[in-house]
This record gives C-alpha cells, structure tokens and sequence, in this order.
C-alpha cells in the first residue's frame, strides 16, 4: 500500500501552498459520492474502505519527497516545512464497507482544514472508486449465477499489480468464492483457488497421462481442462476415464470448459458425465464470461456448476470505473460559522447538494430498503411517522412514506486523525454486502433496466440547495 | 513493486509441483504475443519491459511465503524446500520496449525449466498486459490530438494505486506530455503538471479573487478553471480580466474548459480572448475525453491548444484489458531433443504457432515498415532479396517481397537468470515510440478501419506448423 502523500495530483500541492500563503486553511467539509451507477445497474457496493482508513492515517511526506518538490522550484521553504509535519488530523465519516450505495449521496464525509481534505483527494478516489467498481461487478455477477460458486482469477488482465491484489479483495467482498492470485490469498485471508493450465497437458505425451498425473497428485481437487485438443472428442472421454478411478476411490471430479460454445458443450458433457455414471462430476466454466453472459446460460439452465471470471471481473469489461467524486460541501469562515458550498457547472447534472449532511436508510414494514433520505446533520427522520421526501432536483416530484425503521448511515471511522472504529476483516464485509442484497428488492438489482432506488432529500435541505441556487451570481 | 512470487496463479504452484514430482521439470520455451490489438486499432505499444525485467530477476518467496503454502496442505515439504530457493535462472528475449507489436508474433520468449518458466506468467502478463494497453490508448490519443500537448491526469479514476502509477509510466512512453501524479513524477522523472480545482475557486468569495490569488501565486503557470459558476459569462470574463494584468507583466495564461460541449465554448472562447487582445492565450480542454472525441474536435478546427485525460487514458475505457497470453512452444524431449509444440482448442484463433521462433521486421525502400516475418530462431531473411512469405492460418495466402532492410526484434535480455541489457530510461522508450509511430504507414493508424499491419511466416515455420496440425490426434 503507498503510503506516501506525494500520491497526489500535483494541483493539490499547488492550490495547499496557495491556501497556506493566503492563510486560508480553514476547516472544511468534502463529500466523497457518485453520479451514475456503473453498468446501467440499479446500485453500487462500497468497497475500499478498510485500506482506505490505513492509508490515510498513515499518509506523509518522507524527507526524498519533499526535496523532490523543492526541485521544481515553485513551492517556498516554509510550505514545505509545513508539508514535512503533514499528518491527516481531520475526520472521517463514512459508511459500512460492503453497503449498498446510490447516486449522489455521501458515502464518505471528511472533515478536515482544506490543506488536509485536499491532498488525500486523489488517493481516497483511486481506492475507493476502483474497489466499490470491482465489488460491483462482481456482486452482478454473483447474482447473475444464483449465487454459485465463483473463481475470481484475473491477475494476468488486471490493470497492473495493485489492479490485481485490490481487485481480488474487492471481488471476495462482491461474491467471488475466491481467487487465484495466491499472494492474494496470503495478504488477506481470501481462498485461494485453481485447476490445470494448458501448458500442464502440453507438457505429457497425450492428455489422458497428463489427467492421471494430475488426478494422482490431486486427488481431492481434480478439475480437468478438457480443451486443450478437442473437448467433446478427447477431453471428456479422457476426464471420464480418470475420474472413474477417483470415484472409484470414493472421490468427485469435475471439468473445466474453457472455449467453444458453452451452452452446446455444458449440455453435452452434463449427457456424457451421466452417461458414464458420472452424476455427482461438477462442470466449471470459463472463457470472457460476465454477468449477462452467466445470466443467460442460467436461464437457458445449462448445466454448469461453476464459473471462473477473468478479464471482466478484475476490470469491470467496458465500464472501467466508477465515477466517484469528492466535493467541498461546507466551509468554516472567517467568524466561524458554517458556510454550505454548492458548486454550479455548465452541466446541470454536475450540481451538488450543499452543507454538512447525513444519510437515511427507510426500511418497509418487511425489513426491505425503502429509499435513502439526505439531511443535514443533526435533523432526525422519525421511525414509524409519515413524512414527506423531495427529489434532488426536479422540484415537482416527492413521496410520503412512513419508514418502519430508519438507520444513519454515515458513522465516524476517523476522529482527530486517528482510528476510532474496529478493523472489519474482509469476511465480515462479504456477509454485509450478502445481507443487504437480500433487502434490495429485486427489481433494482435486474442487470436489464433496472428500477430506480429512490435517493431523496430531507424539506429543510431541499429548501436550503433551493436557496443557495436562487443567490446564483447573475452575470 | 512487487517480487514476491506467490504473485502467481495458485494453479502454477500445483502443477509446478506436478512437474517436480514427476521429474518433468525439463527446459521449455514460452512465447508471449497477444491475438488481437485493443480497441479496434492497427496497432499496439509494447510496455512495461524494463519494470518486468527487474521483477522477474528479483522474483522469490520469503520464509512467511513458505508458511502460507505449507498451510494450504497440499505441498510437500521437499517442494516447498525447492521453492525457497526458487529463483528464475532462465533467459528472456524481448522487443525493445515501446516497439510496435501485431497479432500473434511472440513480443516475448521465455527459455527455462517449466517450473520457473510458469511460475512467472501471471505476473509477466500482468505487467506487460496493463502497461502495453495504457501506451496503444496514450498512442492513438496523442495522434489523434496530431502530437499537441496531452496531460495525463488519471490517478483518481485508475484502477488501484498501481493501476495509476504504471498507467503514468505507461502514458508517458505512448505520448503524454506528463502526468498530475506527483510520485510517478518522482519514481519516474516523469514531468509533473497541473491546473485548480473546483475546490480552490468555491474556497473564494468570488471566482475573481480565486483567480487573481491564483495568478499572484503562480504567475508563470497559471491556468484558470473557468465552468465553476458559468464559462462563458462568468469564467471567461474573469480569467481574461486577471490574465491582462498577468500580459501586462509580460507572462501569458490559459484557460481551461471541463464541462459543456467544447466545440462551441473553445470556439466562443478563442474569440473572446482574441477580441480581449489575448491572442497567446491557450485553451485547455478536459471532460471525459477520448481518440474519438479528440479527433473530432480537431478534426473540426476547434481552438483546443492541449487536452487534459484521464479516465480513459488510465484505464483504456471500454476495452479494459489487453489480451496478451503466455504459451508453451517446445519443450525439450528426455533425449535433449526440442520438440516444438502446438496448442489445439475449440476456437481455431485460440490455435498457437509452435517453435522456437525470431520475428524479423522488413522494411520498405523509404524507411517504412512493410511487414513482419515469424521465422524459426536461426533462420534468416535477407535484405535485397525477394521471398515469399507466409499466411499463419490461410493456406492460400502469400505475397512477394524484397526487402530493402531487415532488422531481428527479439533481443537477449536476461541470460541464466542475470540482467544482459542496459537500463533504458523511460524517455529513450518514448522516444523509441515516437520514431516507430513515424514509420508506420498511416493507413494502419487510422482509428475507424485500420489497414492490416501483415504479419506472415516463413516458409519453414509455416510448414512445420502445417505438419503439426495434420499429426492432430484423429478422435
């Protein structure tokens, strides 16, 4: 993990020392939130936040690094003294990690002066936005599977090294059974999982050799690739003679197919394997696979067990990235009072909900998510009362609902720069994540058109990003 | 970095103790190629070669490594004593980094025992896979802009910490004039750029004094962020007002467009600052942007001076991954013999080209590439000489053709297991980049329906090839 605060974008450093000369390094409140689910899915899972806690408690300057700065020649010698002493001393709200998360609320607040909020912005993104996109992916693609068992093994695609050991937590956390990456495995506690490669079957005379050397070894994990040659005329009449020696010996196997038409193949081994008196063998799948991919061969019932996801798992295929944000809210002025910031853009969907803001879950009367509420900090949403909740931005549109529970979300992780809340092992954040999909109702987590999970402002916030919008300068 | 080789597919690690047990762990040779270039493009930029040397000769397992397999119950205590001592004493033979590479030639070929030969492959693809992905997008990119000022500023959506530190790297040798993250910059001597933010200006009263603060600050640098509150009647009208004063002291400015359709602002902005007297002003243009999007707009003539990306660049966008694979070739028989080996599959793309093999780039009379040439290692092609050459797949195809220059692109890199080649400077790559780039017809850099960059066997290769798929076990 870097630890190292130079992990920056260089205008952060430009605009600290701007603030610092200016003496304006007042204490501030930056939103971390997202605009648009990736995926055209119906919601996102947080993800990153354990590693995210480490880092930023641990982020600063080594002495190299401030020489660096010193080279070019634009940062004075007292700033970078200041830099020197950096430690976050701020603090950090944030959500569960493995929550269910949707656009445009906080899912982290900082509270920070603007020096301190500002130089962990690019780090907190780049963790938080890759992990939650890989977690996301990955609860799809789980969910798309019936919740069968699935091998995350990505490392050869993921983008780069951290591409691939973050990618490999994050997918633990969205579903994955576990991993291939075996250093993985090590660092965090996840399974570590794996069959045969080509190169093993290429390196015997014939295949059949290479499955008996294999199911010798391996005797209580044989999966046999069986596409090295053909896998409807050799592999699995080759996987069939082996595996009735293990079973003969009282153990299962299973057969991987790695290409070729998955639904044809799966059908017909299914056949051969029962065949052969081979109904407990199991049928692993792999090749490019991803949620809509799974999704279909589920609901055409192709006999398949499990599935091995790469490339799309580890990168999220063609959306890579999640669009994650982290804006000023709040600023503490002169006379110490609050001030709510509120950005404009020539992009109206670019607007942002101003001051210093709390997040709703409403539950229905079944234990089912209703629709999450912004307030501001320190209102109250009552359990069990019907009130009214507005839409974000169109003024027109609002619902009455009488929450039959409510839960805060935003909890402090981070007071005063230091750690003021349990490590939460990896596992943990698994079954959270499982937990709250359950209370998703189904038609938001569809992969085609999903419903739209409501995301609703409190009246009293409503009113004030209503206000703040009408004292827009006129130009 | 990482070097610790449990950064490997668990799978390697069974099969290598497969091998090992058997006695099997014999000399082989490995190629890496890739099958198809990313993003429908006519070419792809090896990268990522200098860090994956230093990896791979540094790569081990620590006594801890040990223990977690140990753990895993399925290795014997004699193999896992022969992984402690695991190092790659093998040999590797590359392009030079930031080459021009094609489908299916070997851009890497890995000579040693299987054992240390797969050890290695996830990490292998993993590097080169991202890092080569990053250069193409940074290439096609910076064409697209025709070689104007690209920044890459990436971090904050890249996948990982090390998905935006390789990615600068990476960026950098595809054309990225330099990168917003400040440690790449220095790990790397990466040039390091910069603008403000949002956060700076909303830190302001006025988006006037944020400018001027700004300008007073950085008087050689200053680049306004002008979409805060409105471009083109707020924005515009207050960098020009504080950019004359920074005219007045003989230093120029920029402005930068982040939201809006950036034809009609640039173009509505180009004139403002020209009516303004602001001719040496630059516009700055960021937002989502892509090859597509660039080549557009400048197609178009819009007045856009320098493009900031991120995104897209960092992540290679909708195509994620680069699918570079890692095959067994030859395998060396009990007798000493090489015996070439070729992969079969369901999928005839997913057919590999067995031996030991050399790739030759033959040039045209002005000094253009015309084509390459996979030969067995030994072969030669002459210069001035015409020959024919072969189709990989399509036994009718050939063409005809002499040569004015040749040039052999696999070099030695490591031998038994030591580094063999200098250190190249990541500027050198890019250079080397830049010079090949120049050299590729145009036709095959087009980004809609590239021209096919040939790639062809010789007549020897091309008949082995042909005698091994007929010697397919019948089934």
């Amino acid at each position: 993990m870097i630890n190292n605060a130079l992990f920056t974008d260089f205008y952060e450093l430009t605009m600290a020392q701007g603030f610092w000369k200016k003496n304006m390094n007042h204490k501030t409140v930056f939103d971390m939130f997202f605009r648009s689910h990736p995926f055209n899915g119906g919601y996102s899972v947080f993800a990153g936040l354990e590693p995210l806690i480490e880092t930023i408690t641990n982020f600063h300057f080594e002495k190299e690094d401030i020489n660096f700065l010193k080279e070019q020649k634009i940062f004075e010698p007292e700033f970078l003294d200041y830099l020197s002493n950096y430690k976050f001393s701020g603090s950090l709200y944030a959500m569960s990690e493995g929550s269910l998360i949707f656009p445009n609320e906080p899912v982290i607040r900082i509270h920070a002066t603007v020096i301190e909020a500002i130089l962990i912005e690019g780090m907190l993104l780049n963790m938080v936005n890759f992990q939650s996109l890989i977690a996301t992916k990955t609860a799809r693609i789980w969910l798309a599977s019936n919740k069968a068992p699935v091998l995350e093994f990505g490392m050869r695609r993921a983008q780069g090294q951290d591409g691939a050991m973050s990618a490999s937590r994050a997918a633990f956390i969205g579903g994955a059974t576990g991993t291939s990456n075996t250093l993985a495995g090590k660092k965090m506690g996840i399974p570590v999982l794996g069959t045969m490669a080509h190169s093993w079957i290429m390196s015997f005379d014939t295949e059949e050799e290479s499955f008996e050397a294999f199911a010798e070894m391996y005797p209580d994990n044989a999966t046999f690739l069986i596409d090295t040659y053909d896998s409807l005329r050799s592999g699995i009449e080759n996987a069939i003679k082996v595996g009735k020696k293990l079973q003969a010996k009282g153990k299962n196997f299973a057969v991987r197919l790695d290409s070729g038409d998955l639904y044809y193949l799966s059908k017909d081994i299914r056949r051969k394997l029962d065949e052969a008196g081979c109904q407990n063998a199991k049928i692993v799948a792999s090749n490019q696979l991803d949620e809509q991919i799974i999704e279909s061969l589920v609901l055409n019932k192709s006999p398949i067990d499990s599935w091995g996801v790469g490339t799309q798992m580890v990168t999220g295929g063609d959306d890579s990235s999640f669009n994650g944000v982290y804006k000023l809210v709040a600023r503490e002025s002169e006379n110490g009072e609050w001030t709510p910031v509120i950005k404009f853009s020539d992009q109206p969907e670019k607007m942002t909900t101003p001051a210093i803001k709390q997040v709703w879950r409403l539950y229905n009367n079944d234990g089912s998510f209703k629709a999450d509420v912004i307030t501001l900090e320190g209102e109250t949403i009552q359990e069990g009362i019907e009130q009214t909740f507005y839409h974000p931005s169109n003024n027109y549109q609002n619902f009455k609902f009488k929450p039959a529970k409510v839960e805060q979300l935003l909890k402090i992780k981070i007071k005063n720069g230091e750690r003021v809340c349990e490590k939460v092992p990896v596992i943990k954040i698994k079954e959270h994540l499982a937990t709250q999909l359950e209370k998703l109702d189904y038609t938001s987590k569809r992969i085609l058109n999903p419903h739209i999970y409501k995301v609703s402002l409190s009246k009293t916030l409503s009113e004030l990003k209503k206000s703040l919008i009408a004292q827009k300068p006129e130009f």
